[in-house]
Formats: C-alpha cells, structure tokens, sequence
C-alpha cells in the first residue's frame, strides 16, 4: 500500500462525512485529523457546569481589505471565570481542528492549575470548526489558516481583555497539537499579547523535511517492538496477508467475514487503513491512565494489544487474525460492537476540513521506511499536491509554513531571540520527532518525557499519575508561575518610572 | 483650517494623478504620501552602474488560499553583488511608498558600508507602488498592506538565496519611515529571516493614540521656534492674513497673484496645503547637508527660511509675504520656477496608493495644538473614517497595527523578547516622537541625534557631514558588525555540535 491508495481511500471516507462542494481528501497525516473511532462519537464531552459559551464576531479576513474581508463569522469561545482574581492572569487554549469542548474536556491541566493562579480559562474555538464556520463555506475556504486563526485569537484576546477591563492580565497560551503548533507560534508572533506559551506535542518541525518524512511511522512502530518485538512481527507481516485476499476468489466477502464489517467492504484499502488507524492512533494516546480522547482505552493500550497479539497460541491463529483481534481493543474496548462499518466512519468532532489545511499550508511529508512495522511507502510530493489539485482545485504551498513561522537552525534562530516558550513532547508520540526535543535558551525550554504520548500533561490529573508525569506537570507550572512573577514585577517597576 | 478642508484639498490635488476607479483622499499625514515638490519630479535618481534590476514573480494573497490569492504580479528589485563575497551577508531594504529606485538613490549608507562587510545589497519595491503593481489595481487594492508586504520580503529573500547558494548568508534589513517599521516588525515577525534591523525614523508609535495626536506639528513647529522666535510667529500669523483673503472680494485673484500661481487659484485651501507643506517637508528634511530628496535644499534648510523671514525689513512686508518668500526655498531653491502649479502638483515617485493605507491599517492620528505655528484642529478619527468610507468604500481598522505588531508597553514586552533591532532618530523629524527613543534591551537600541532629521543617516556620507551624524553611523556600523560576528560564530559551533 502506498501514499497514493491511503488518500484516495481517505478521500472515499471522508465523502460520506462532508458537502458536496467540499471534496476533502487528507493530505498528511494528522493525529487529530485522520480517524474517528466511532465509539468516541457516543460519548459527549463534559465540561465542568461554570463554562459559559460565548460568540465574538470576526472578520473573515484580517490580512486584506477585500470587500470580502470584512464578513463576518461568529466565533465561539469557552470561558470560567470561576477560578479568576479580576486582573489575574489568562490561560487561553488555542483551539485546534476540531470543536472546541472536546479540547476543552481533554485539556484538564489548565483547570488543574486555575486555582493557584486564580486564572481567567479561555477556549477559542478555531475558524471553521465546530459552530466557528462562517457562511458559504465552499466560497470562503480559502480563510481558513493558521496565520488567520492566530490574528482571530489576537483581536479576540485584546477585546476580551477590554470588555473585563483587565488589559494588563498577563496572558499565557496552551495548546496541544497543531494546537500546540498555534500556541508557540503565537507567542513568536504576537508577544505583545501573550507572556508565554505551552506547545504540548507540537510538531513544528514536520515541514519542510526537517524531521525525516519516516519519523511518523518509525515511532509508531518503536512503540509496539519496545513492548514485545513478536508484537511488532505479527504486525508486520499481517499487511501481506491482507493484501492476499485481493488474488483469492471473493477475496472481499472473506475478508470481510474474517474482520466482522457490517456490510461487504467495498475496498481492501479500507480494512488496511482501518487496520493502521487502530495502531497508529493507540502509539498516540498510549496514556499512563484510562481515558477517552479519541476512543475509550485502558491505561498503556499499546501493551494491552501486544498482550493480545502475544497471548495468541502458538501457531493456531494467522498474524493478520491476531493484528485484528489487537485492533479490536481501540474499536471496540467495552466489547459492544457487533460490527464494525469501516467505510463509513464518523466525524463526531468535526475534524473533516483538516484535510484542506493539509492541501494548503500544513504540508507534512510523510513516508514508511523498512524499519517500520507499516508497509514502506515513499514520500511523493508531487501525487499529493496532484490529489489537492484534483480535490480541492487548490495549490499546496509546501514550504509557506517555514517562510511565515521559520524552524530551520531553530536553536540558533531563538537563542537569540524570543523567550517563554515550553515546547513538552512525550517519545511514545509518533509527533514527538516533528518537536522541539532540546532547551534553545533558559526560556525556550523542551521538557521530554520518555513514556508520555501525545499532549499527555495537558490531561486532567487523576490518582493515578505516574511519578513522571506529576513531575513534568510540577515543572510546567513552575515555569509558568516565574513567567507571570516576572510580568507582574515588570508592570509594578513600569508603573514607578 | 481644519482636517476635512486638508483631506478634501489632499483629495482634490490627488486626483488629477490616479485613475478614476481611485479616489484617493489622504487619511493621515506621511512624510512620504502628502506632498511632492515639481522640482523633485525633474530630478531623476541616480544609481551605481553596477546596480541590476530583477522581477521576481509574487502571489497576491499570502494569507489566503482563494482563486485569486494565486494571481502574480513582479515585484521589482535592485541589486548589487559588486562588494559580495559570496556567503557573505545580505543587507536588503524594506522598500515603502515609493518607487524603489527613489529609496535607493536616497538610502547610501547602505553601499557605503557594503564593502567592508562585502556584502550583496538588495533594495526590494513595496507592492503597489512603482513597477511592482498587480493588474486590475481596483479590485486588488485590498492586498495593499503592510503584513503582505513583509511576506513578500520574506519569500522573496528566501527566494534569491537559494538561487544565490547562500542559504546561510545573514540577512541585515534596513529601512527609513514607513520603510523603517517594515524593517524594524520584520525583524519580531521573521527572525529566521533577518538576523536584525535598522530602523530609521520608523515611528511604530503613531498608532493608537501612543504619542500624543499633536507631536508631529509640535515638533515641526518647534524646529522653527529654535532658529528664530520671530520665525515661528511670523508663520504662526500668516494663517490669519491667508484666511483673510476668503472675505475680500476677488480675493482668489488677489492671492494668486501674490503667490505667483500659474492658473488662478480654485481654492484657498490650495494655498495653504502649500505653505504648510514647505514648512513640514523642509522640517523633516532639515538635513545638515545640501540634498535632494523631497525637494532640491541647502544644509539646514529651516535656518535658511527663518534667514528669509528674518531678514525682511520690519514692518515692510505682511506675515503671508514673508511665508510665501519662506515656502518658495522648498518650491524653487534654483529659482528657476516662473510660477508656483499650486493646484496640479505631480507624483513622480507615484505616493499615490498610501492615501488607501492611510485609509485602511495605517491610520496615525493627527491634530494641531495652540503650540503649533500651524492653525489649531483636534483629531477627528470618526471624520477621517467617513472620509475613507466616501472615497474608497472601505472601513478602517485602526487598532489593527497595535494588534498585529503591539507597540503599547513596547519596553515591557520587548525587553523580554526580540533582539537586534537599532532604532535611530533624529530629534528635528516631525516623525521622531511616535519612534522608539530609549533602549528596550542590551541589542534593542535607540539612537538619538538631536540634530537629525528624517533618516538622515540612512544618506551617503558626505565630506560636509558633521561629527555627530559621522559618529552615530560609526555606531550602527559597529552594532551591524557585532550581530554579524554573532551570526558567523553561532554558525560556525552549530556546524560543530
């Protein structure tokens, strides 16, 4: 299987999700953007009774003068002020691609902490996701961006800021993901506005090819052999025989039986992606804890399915029956599926339009080497922005996102400039690579941990934190609190002169 | 004589200069935009021969992806490799309002120093103006701003030094006004690009209400009031005997015969823009040397109008006489003029376009205090936007540069952000109050003459240059040779590490 079937059968799948007049291929990988576990859709977000839901009306366009510019769409934010000291600081996640309670309630760490700061807690919700869409979408897609979305966060903050009387709060921004990629960004960008930034697995480095096109898949696959090296051969070699139903007669109604769809698969690709969603998406949230941000999953779910995979009898069953059964685990954890509809996956957060900002800025180059336990494909640039053209009518701008936000010789670009940022990646992500992985400065600071996944500090604490994990959360917020310390020391001396 | 007269006059002069699809008031004062002298025009800039001149092919929209954000158009650019070295620095300046060769022609300190940093020397057009124009300008005008302009710097740099192989070369950007801020913000938005900026009577605190709405003619008319006391009220009168002329009969006639115009005057208006324009323009090129820029000039050309004033036999001559007498050195220094074109002025740099920045981002407001020589008017910020609204359909956004570049508390924030940014001010510009006039930082410096003018230093160095002017130059030389040295050594322990 290479890139080229991977996205036509994206294509396929996201079809049945979307407008006509959107045809949205995705064209990068993207943790947040790619698969959608139907269970998740049934469990609705719960988000603590003190959040009110606001609209703030914003331009369409912040960076032209076009009649067009000046439409209007309305803007959703989340915003408790339960926690807040009038003229305390301001947390403000910056919403990523999808809706935003279901940031909000996968983003605990910055209730955790409202209390000690007693802090004003923002969501934005990003243009065009969610209720944030403005009108005539298909006429006004080409708005949707992360420099846009950044100016949206910026007028929204001052006037926030305004409307509280409160412009002197020191603002300090979280994000997790592309979300993350937003908060660094907009600390770089818009220091005027925000003191510092949290950029929780934020991959801004994935662009361009400064981190290898293979480091996705590679640490997906790290992930699996460092819990059992059978794990990872089974996995391996179940994609050959997934492929060998295509050459036997009824080859789809088989395979079908064998992986219980609902209906007949239409394609062999569909139960591939399937197949790989299930262990790429478990290598990103291989949590220390249960939790359910893109499914529900027992605490470290990537040594759940190789026990599974491992716990298999010698011999009696095939790899690709036990790849399956592993599968299983993130689709169907609480074991009430009675089939699984793997053409046509939901969209219950409402991720579908990710696949434009992949078209367009969000260009990751991504490729499977043979050291993964995915089967090899190339990067192939030029079929995916062939794939844009053909879906969206759009050109891909590969290398706008390191012209606009930089990331080549990024140490010895911020060490002599900017401050306050923690870039946090944990290693089991397979977004880790793309990130900030070293201090740049004594403000510019990466905080690693070995056995965290994707934006795992940003999680609500529960009882049962590994020691690591409060660790890194105690650093984070000492970070934070010398930061706002700093900022409040500097407006009592500027208030004196 | 209040802002609606000046801005209906600026609207009337402009419009023999622009296409009828273009209305083009004036929204606030430039030292650039407001006022050309004829003479000027006759004067064509003269550049080295070794300079080439480039088009490098530039979308419209950076910030979008819609059908027309791909349009072309070919930015102009000058350039010199007779000093480089190859991997040596870039020194680029951040074109402005202007026809590019004008800034070149005007902006010699940049080739003065080029050969002892053997350095490539690029003087890059702002969109809209010169040759750099897209086609169909009124239905494109709204790509005209400044955030598209700093993008097009960046792609256009990244551009030429990878066609160049010198990816590794240190760019320097310098700039003088309005020239300057796109130099001094591309610096804080594109530090991977710019390793530091000069900022020349860049007055990035014009907006917003930061410097007081009255310094700019505070400080014009304070220029005068330190030459001659008597200057300064003789030009503080001469409004009055100007206005005068509006109740006697035939008193257009009368005036214009008395001010030598070609064709008779249509409005009194006319005359006064243009006594208040030699005043405001001779002060911002109060350079201490003979030069060319806005018009052709002695050293210390407010001292040779107050020398004008001063010298008319008293009690012999009415105020407006011995105004008129003042304004005619910045009209016709040669004294080759016959008549005075009043009410035709031309626009040979083409300034035209900035009456629609001045509409749309660059909205600095204005007012005239009873300090002033010039006759007292308060901001109108509802009257200007009215104004714009009438001549170019377009609402303006004027707390949009304050968001998208900051500037409130700029010493707050950028002493714990940013480095390598000289900002240089000669205290006798108009300009200077809305510039940065003290250190923000270690690397975050400003340089203030009291005897500069508007970017005075940017000029070729002269024999006649005094030692004040020799001295700040001496320094920024050597804060551009630190930022260098720092570049090279950060280069040279990343290739080790």
């Amino acid at each position: 299987m290479e890139i080229m079937s991977i996205l036509l059968c994206l294509m396929f799948l996201f079809f049945t999700v979307v407008t006509d007049a959107m045809h949205l291929p995705q064209g990068s990988y993207h943790p947040l953007s790619l698969r959608q576990n139907k269970r998740a859709s049934k469990t609705k977000p719960e988000l603590p009774f003190h959040f009110r839901t606001r609209y703030f009306p914003q331009n369409l366009d912040h960076f032209s003068f076009q009649p067009e510019s000046y439409r209007i769409f309305h803007q959703k934010y989340l915003i408790s002020s339960h926690f807040w000291r009038k003229g305390g600081p301001i947390f403000v996640y910056t919403g990523n691609e999808a809706d935003i309670e279901w940031f909000a309630s996968n983003t605990g760490f910055m209730l955790d902490i409202a209390p000690k700061f007693q802090a004003l807690v923002v969501f934005i919700e990003h243009r065009f996701y969610g209720e944030s869409k403005p009108q005539m979408l298909a006429k006004t897609m080409g708005y949707l961006n992360s420099q846009q979305a950044l100016a949206d966060y910026a007028i929204l903050i001052r006037s926030l800021k305004q409307n509280l009387s409160s412009e002197a709060s020191p603002v300090v921004v979280f994000g997790g993901s592309y979300g993350g990629m937003l908060a660094a960004w907009f600390r770089l960008k818009y220091p005027h506005i925000a003191i510092g930034a949290l950029a929780s697995s934020a991959p801004i480095l994935q662009f361009d090819k400064m981190a290898p096109s293979s480091s996705f898949y590679d640490t997906v696959s790290q992930d699996f052999k460092d819990v059992s090296v059978n794990c990872f051969e089974v996995i391996k070699r179940s994609w050959g025989e997934l492929e060998a139903f295509l050459t036997i007669k009824d080859g789809k109604q088989k395979l079908s039986k064998k992986f219980r769809t609902c209906k007949d698969l239409q394609s062999l690709a569909s139960a591939s992606l399937w197949l790989e969603s299930a262990f790429v998406d478990t290598a990103m949230v291989n949590y220390p804890t249960a939790a359910n941000f893109m499914a529900p999953l027992p605490a470290y779910p990537v040594e759940q399915m190789c026990k599974i995979i491992d716990g298999f009898p010698l011999g009696a069953s095939s790899n690709l029956e036990r790849a399956f059964a592993a599968a299983s685990l993130y689709y169907n954890y609480s074991g009430s599926e009675i089939c699984f509809d793997m053409e046509n996956q939901t969209d219950p957060h409402g991720l579908a339009f990710w696949g434009w900002q992949a078209c367009t800025e969000m260009v990751m180059p991504m490729s499977s080497s043979n050291q993964s336990m995915f089967p090899p494909f190339e990067n192939d640039d030029e079929g995916e922005q062939e794939l844009c053209m053909l879906a969206y009518g759009v050109k891909s701008r590969p290398h706008w996102i390191t012209t606009e936000f930089g990331g080549q010789r990024i140490e010895m670009v911020l060490k002599r400039f900017g401050s306050n940022i923690i870039f946090s990646n944990g290693m089991q992500d397979p977004w880790s690579r793309g990130g900030v992985l070293k201090n740049i400065s004594n403000s510019i600071i990466a905080l690693v941990t070995k056995k965290g996944a994707h934006h795992t500090d940003l999680r609500a604490a529960t009882k049962y934190d590994p020691e690591w994990l409060k660790e890194q959360r105690r650093q984070e917020v000492a970070i934070i609190e010398k930061w706002i310390n700093e900022y409040y020391s500097d407006l009592r001396q500027e208030e004196q002169d």
